[in-house]
């Protein structure tokens, strides 16, 4: 069967030049980086390399990048490493209502712990509402966490704006651009960013690696605390072969970010308009403008999510459900929800997102393949009947006309 | 040259098996585990199977164990994961005085946000001194910490007895096994033990893994917030490949664990004696019995570990320094310290850690070009020739006859 990979928010296929690269770093350069004999200074020399490649992709110094292991580990040592270590100086913390789970929960953890965090909301494309940001600021306020990107309708934030805000008032700004760098150019210093985190799993690297850029003079609280590794900021064996794949990662994203760009955009706008133009009662969700190359999200009205994933997946599309169901009950994602999609329309969401892999001849197989399981999944819909019949819509909700029991994503 | 890697505490050569396992996960099966479509759930299945390897190495159930990034994150998570959740019930925490960095500096740090720390003594083999443990423990103790076996010196505590004194007062007990598990047989459930940290990169796997093995019924606050993934303890995007990697080794470390120590441990013995019968005025640190195969450590007096480590280095031999210095005054590890080693002596240290990899012939080889690096140095030092001219030792330490300033480890 024909395999179309969609989904490559979090896990990009791995380019083969990365592969190579790490290749001798499994087999023969095993030694310790923090040893000072030859095999060790291999490693070590190999991370160092590496740390100048991910610096050169967002334009920061190089001793001013660590390796941790997943984005999400950047992002916990980012919120919870600064606020511990700066709680004397204030408990306030802002973030956007709709930040990837790695730095709601960071700050829901912090909460507990007497910080007081504020959630500014969204337009209905998912900009961040800079007037509510100028308004949430206070005296107390240490941190300011953004996004680049979001994950799920690939809204790019106006990072510059944001940072004029943030700056202004001499608070420290942090940018989640895990799903933003190497995919878009990214700029630290010009933007005046003080940490970004980034990781290389989503730019063709391998899993397992990821970095926290800090500048210089911001002092953060380790989270594993240990041996020496990473300036004392990260302890534990270093994982030298996904470390040079992520460096490697980085330098080919630099190389190829304008290619790679303009081959993605142009099969996201084949998808979107492919999409649009054969079916009916469809809608985008996040812009047309300042979006992700890579991203595509639809809400496909009166069929639900977890079923177009599955047959689209029976047709070897895979995608992501862009619904988040908890609690058995109707419920949309905290971004659908932030961008005010309508819940019932929000049920029947799908996210793909784009690779430099993927074809045109993959996405003209979705566009054909697409429609008709949208018509057999309205065709088993007493909600699409109801609405052929009389031209009418039942409501959605907890206790309303439309509830679901079987949501298990 | 020759080339002899004797420095496999923390990182050892990838077995071939483990790499082949490894390879489709790198290659093409990079699904997202958290999705159901089917390339995601060849990544789901792996990750399951590698789950039941590791929780066979100790005899534990497969959903007691959770995949970290290195011993270091699993030791931090032990820790701190479990003390913030269990404060309600006391803060104090016991642990031994030569427990790993990543152990002594997460209740460092722990010790800031008011816990109580007891550090244990060891004799002069680096056992625990249980009449002590017996001692420390308190009402509000929560939770004893103690390493299955030593990294420095090789010793392997008597954990059962240690076990049964801190069950025996209901208190949580964590054993960090990092170069223990697949070294030696290890059971918690019949060892009772509620916590334990292993890690890949010691046993032939890949480095960027670990696990910490939880009992189930034991609540921990995770450290990196996020995903639902690792039953909602550890969030982040799993690195597949490399647990695939953790699984695989895991079984083979079950499978040839009586042949490897078989072998390691003739090759430790031979490298003992060898060195022993060919040296004057050498000292094993750590015990003879109950001794990890692995571990061979050795103070050589009247030389100066790092000289020696550079010596053996330019031979091929890669060895590690068992002298941690700093400040530039004369400073032996804080393992060698509590084992009461002389601090003279104690410079003088040198660290070679084993492998099935390793072979008779390098061991010879150690052997024939140890004996012409002691030689020369020691008739470079001024210790060394008053020594022998008037059969007397020079007094040592900071402010004493004899004190470094070129200490850079």
């Amino acid at each position: 069967m024909k395999q179309v990979y969609l989904d490559n928010q979090s896990n990009t296929q791995m380019d083969d030049i990365v592969f190579n690269a790490m290749l001798p770093y499994m087999k023969q350069y095993y030694g310790n980086p923090q040893s000072i004999y030859s095999l060790g200074q291999i490693s070590k020399d190999a991370i160092e390399q590496a740390r100048l490649s991910v610096s050169k992709l967002i334009n920061s110094k190089p001793d001013e990048i660590i390796f941790t292991s997943c984005g999400s580990e950047s992002n916990n040592l980012a919120i919870k490493g600064f606020a511990y270590a700066n709680s004397n100086k204030g408990k306030h913390i802002i973030v956007s209502q709709i930040e990837h789970f790695s730095i709601l929960n960071a700050v829901k953890s912090l909460q507990k712990d007497g910080f007081e965090i504020t959630y500014i909301p969204v337009d209905d494309k998912g900009f961040l509402l800079l007037d509510e940001l100028k308004k949430a600021i206070r005296q107390d306020t240490i941190l300011v966490s953004i996004q680049y990107a979001n994950t799920e309708v690939g809204t790019i934030q106006n990072i510059d704006e944001i940072s004029k805000i943030v700056k202004e008032k001499n608070i420290v700004f942090h940018v989640d651009a895990v799903v933003a760098a190497g995919v878009i150019p990214i700029n630290v210093a010009e933007s005046k960013i003080d940490m970004l985190t980034l990781a290389s799993s989503v730019i063709y690297g391998p899993k397992g690696v990821a970095a926290l850029y800090i500048k210089k003079g911001i002092y953060i609280k380790p989270q594993i605390d240990g041996g020496v590794q990473e300036f004392n900021k990260r302890a534990g064996t270093e994982n030298v072969p996904a470390i040079v794949g992520f460096g490697v990662a980085c330098d080919l994203a630099m190389s190829e970010i304008n290619k790679n760009y303009e081959k993605i955009i142009n099969l996201r706008d084949k998808l979107i308009e492919g999409l649009k133009s054969n079916i009916e009662y469809i809608y985008l969700n996040g812009p047309i403008e300042n979006r992700l190359p890579t991203n595509v999200n639809f809400s496909i009205e009166f069929v639900e999510g977890e079923s177009l994933f599955l047959l689209l997946d029976a047709k070897g599309i895979m995608a992501s459900s862009g619904s988040a169901c908890a609690n058995k009950s109707l419920k949309i994602s905290h971004v659908l929800t932030a961008l005010n999609v309508d819940v019932a329309v929000g049920q029947g969401s799908i996210v793909f997102t784009l690779s430099k892999y993927n074809t045109e001849e993959e996405i003209d197989y979705v566009i054909a393949e697409f429609p008709a399981i949208v018509k057999k999944l309205r065709s088993m819909s007493p909600l699409y009947s109801h609405f052929v019949e009389t031209g009418k819509r039942l409501k959605a909700g907890p206790g309303t006309d439309y509830e679901h029991n079987h949501c298990h994503l």
